[in-house]
């Protein structure tokens, strides 16, 4: 790390300090035998998993990096995976990082890049958050390939019989773009298509996203392309992607995009960036093949799923884990003072003020989360993600409370410090990787699908029950019917409650969960619960961030963060 | 070259049997420093124009490929520019050669690639295919921004007082989707934005591509692209990216896009690939900063028009040799024997036997064309394109037409025998380079709109005169009143006929030219005359290419042709 530390610089910024390492040094540092790495630029490689060799020992232990219940005032998880990252690499431990991709949409929209933030970023910043080796733009080809595939089917006479009103699969644009969502296509006259009802979701939506992430090789990635359900025939059979001839095709727009992506954190920690799908409508981790392959690379592979523990710490350790074998080791939850103060009823404008009590009470959230997680087999790590405002008194009441419950806990300031700041946290993690653990997923598959969601309910979420729609109740017979209930499920909920309310903060109790849709999803590999009202294609804010974006006079971009 | 070469192998399988030099090899014989080089894999590079050196010397020669109009037997232009770039590299020039990004819209559909065939390729095939290194993709998504802003902003109030109906441009994908011709957008109630209708197009088909491929610098780019209008406001006032604010965004998602990919042909010798605008609504060459960098580092440069000489030809010298400064030196074009004889009233099917009668007539075709380029200043080369099937006395005719009219004239086996099938060509073409030229666009760009379109018809296409519906001249009367009447014009004609008539092959003389509407595309810079049907967003064929495409076991593309 070629940077010094200074207050009052932007992500961006402080990432355009940085000066960083060839990628080739990058992968000779991780293992990597140069055959094995396509440089994409000097600072970006894809990495071919037939050409890496055998370490010929044990695949790495896995860190899963999660997070309390989100609140407007942030978390910082990936901030926290690249620092713990560092810090880990730090003390000796082999380390490799796997994350997300970024989604252009939100970049342009309000929420900004995914590269962490301040002195624990990924680099190249501007370039992982901007296209990037096209990954994402591969995977909306192959999914706008199947609709165009799909649509000219029907207009050249429909052989397989697909009612145009049961068709489920959507086009995708990896962009916030909120007038795509209900459209009529196949208008003007015989020569254009056959009309219908459409919509486009963002890139991170899309089942082809889901079966990138979850898919173990080439071959398995086929494979569940073909499995895709597109929608029913007028006799309600289901139509896969497989019926309509489109899997080869699509897994040839794939092939190079399925080969995960090394890039450094500002320290030189080796980083694999791969996939990014959504964690409501899909599981929300990164590629099955990018985590594994971290794994045989090095000893220790901290790894981050997305929303809260509630969602993404349970699908990765119910769904990814079942599919690619990656078990965590540990859990790392991240919170801060400001996010439990939040739980706790302090409203956004007032969370610079000392508040210890309005923190006790916002442990709640935290609390449930750390308990969930041991029903797994694993245990908790807490990461307080430190802010400069945080008192003592305020950062007591966590360690205090983790003390009494014989739970491991840090405090980390990875923005300010990078990975000196994570030095606690590192060494609390590797005390409970060394530690033997029992990691089973939550259910078995076999059980009847409302049970699998029933057991989510109550032991993760704390609820009472739930509740089905009649559409729910519909779909729930069709899935049993077609033999799709052995799938696991995938609950599509609000990431800010417990519960499917998204303004019941802290650990609610007493409530009922309502399923007001079921979707399978025969590729990925999952049941989609739907709970609530789930954007799948968000719209971009009054002020798009977008208007503040430019380039200066050497090609640089500005205004990113 | 380490290919032997064989019969009946597909373009695919060629290709693959290719030995490639490592890029930066390929970069250090075309005289790039390695610090301009940004490597996509082993095989394809971005070069960045700002860390090019200063040769010293006169930019290099241009040699602009083009053809006869395009019958359904096929011309080969592709195999010929590649060809005669080896030709000319083993007769001992420094020669580059620069061509256009293919597009995924016609590899699933019908066309395939745009690589050139045989042994005369640009390598590695499947990758410049699918994907390359994003640029189209970049394009896209700069092309969607724009479109989800300017729908934000209806929905947030239209401060601008755009007029939802008078929408020009349109959103787009790099696919043959039929179905996204003729939209609805919006539907949904009002927080899913406003209705309008809408559409897609090709992405080839964006303005934005045609900005791309005429802007000669990021600068150039960013002001271009901000003057591009988007629609008009309900008091019909033009509403550019500028004034919606997105011209910044749209270019830092450009930034590396706009620089040139290297690769190299079968022969090794550089190519730069890069930009692929259509050629009907747009000009249809490559992007002038590849150009432009090519004669930077070459003595000789050939490169490519789309479509045939009146429309690729025409538009390469009236519009992208005013905005880039590479006028041509010479212009090669490209006829087959089985092309002329269906100008001469042959079926396709009947092509394979001997009609040296139908050859002579169908001559009429390539005379026009020729005569044509002399208008511009500059010599013609005609570059017959053999095929096994034709004969000497065929061949003659062609010969003995050139020799009687003082035209340099060969035949050329490059699909066969690379560039050593182009020996004669690459003679000839030297030949003509060598010799002065007084090179001058067409038309004076102060003149009127209609005159600088009757200068086309009566000059280039040989026909009587100019028809406008009523709404071209309702829009004639907009361009004037705003100021637009200074650029040039891009003519949107059937490919297939000299006339606005596909059917009328050969040299039809004594038609009229019924222009439909005039397009302002003030951000590239010209103004579209429609003169018929022109397809924007391409549909698929009964049975798509994308049905016999795969991946093999090892991972490489199958069935791309």
């Amino acid at each position: 790390m070629t940077v010094t530390p200074e207050t009052d610089m932007s992500d961006l910024a402080i990432a355009s300090r940085a000066v960083l390492q060839p990628i080739f040094e990058i992968a000779e540092s991780a293992g990597i035998p140069q055959d094995a790495l396509e440089a994409y630029g000097r600072y970006k490689a894809k990495i071919d998993p037939a050409l890496l060799p055998d370490r010929g020992v044990k695949p790495g232990k896995v860190v899963l990096v999660t997070g309390i219940s989100p609140t407007p005032a942030g978390e910082g998880k990936s901030t926290v995976v690249v620092g713990l990252g560092d810090g880990l690499a730090a003390a000796g431990s082999k380390t490799m990082i796997a994350l997300r991709e970024p989604s252009l949409g939100p970049i342009f929209g309000m929420k900004g890049g995914a590269t962490g933030g301040g002195y624990s970023q990924v680099l190249p910043m501007d370039e992982i958050n901007m296209h990037f080796t096209g990954d994402f733009h591969a995977i909306t080809s192959a999914n706008n390939l199947l609709m165009a595939i799909l649509d000219n089917h029907l207009h050249r006479g429909n052989a397989l019989g697909i009612d145009p009103r049961r068709i489920t699969f959507k086009r995708v644009l990896d962009m916030n773009d909120r007038a795509l969502r209900n459209i009529v296509i196949g208008l003007g006259g015989p020569t254009e298509g056959v009309p219908r009802e459409a919509g486009f979701d963002i890139t991170v939506a899309s089942e082809v996203m889901a079966v990138f992430c979850l898919a173990t090789g080439l071959n398995d990635l086929r494979a569940r392309l073909g499995r895709m359900t597109i929608g029913y025939t007028y006799e309600k059979t289901p139509v896969t992607v497989d019926d309509l001839g489109a899997a080869g095709a699509m897994t040839m727009l794939l092939k190079d995009a399925i080969k995960p992506n090394l890039v450094q954190t500002m320290a030189g920690t080796p980083a694999l960036i791969h996939g990014g799908p959504f964690a409501n409508i899909a599981h929300g981790c990164n590629s099955a093949i990018a985590t594994n392959m971290a794994r045989s690379l090095a000893d220790v592979v901290v790894t981050e799923a997305g929303f809260g523990a509630d969602l993404g710490a349970e699908k990765f350790m119910d769904i990814k884990a079942r599919y690619a074998g990656c078990d965590p080791d540990a859990v790392v939850i991240v919170a801060t003072i400001r996010a439990l103060k939040m739980h706790g009823g302090v409203a956004k404008d007032a969370l610079k003020a000392e508040n210890v009590e309005a923190v006790r009470s916002g442990m709640a959230n935290l609390a449930r989360h750390a308990s969930n997680i041991k029903k797994f087999g694993v245990q908790p790590v807490i990461a307080i993600n430190r802010f400069t405002e945080d008192t003592d008194a305020e950062l007591a009441v966590i360690t205090g409370w983790a003390a009494e419950n014989d739970i491991e806990c840090a405090v980390a300031d990875v923005w300010g410090q990078g990975g000196a700041g994570a030095g606690d946290l590192a060494a609390a993690v590797m005390r409970v990787i060394e530690a033997p653990n029992n990691f089973a997923p939550l259910y078995e598959l076999a059980r009847p699908v409302e049970e699998k969601i029933l057991t989510v309910v109550q032991e993760i979420y704390g609820g009472d029950g739930v509740e089905y729609s009649a559409a729910a109740k519909r779909m729930l017979e069709q899935i049993n019917a077609n033999g799709w209930d052995g799938l696991p499920v995938c609950m599509a909920k609000t990431q800010y409650s417990f519960s499917d309310d998204p303004t019941l903060l802290g650990a609610p109790e007493g409530f009922t969960v309502q399923v007001r849709d079921l979707i399978p999803k025969t590729g990925a590999g999952f049941i989609v619960a739907i709970t609530g009202a789930i954007m799948t294609m968000p719209g971009l804010p009054k002020v798009p961030a977008a208007m503040r974006m430019d380039v200066d006079e050497n090609g640089n971009a500005v205004g990113l963060s």
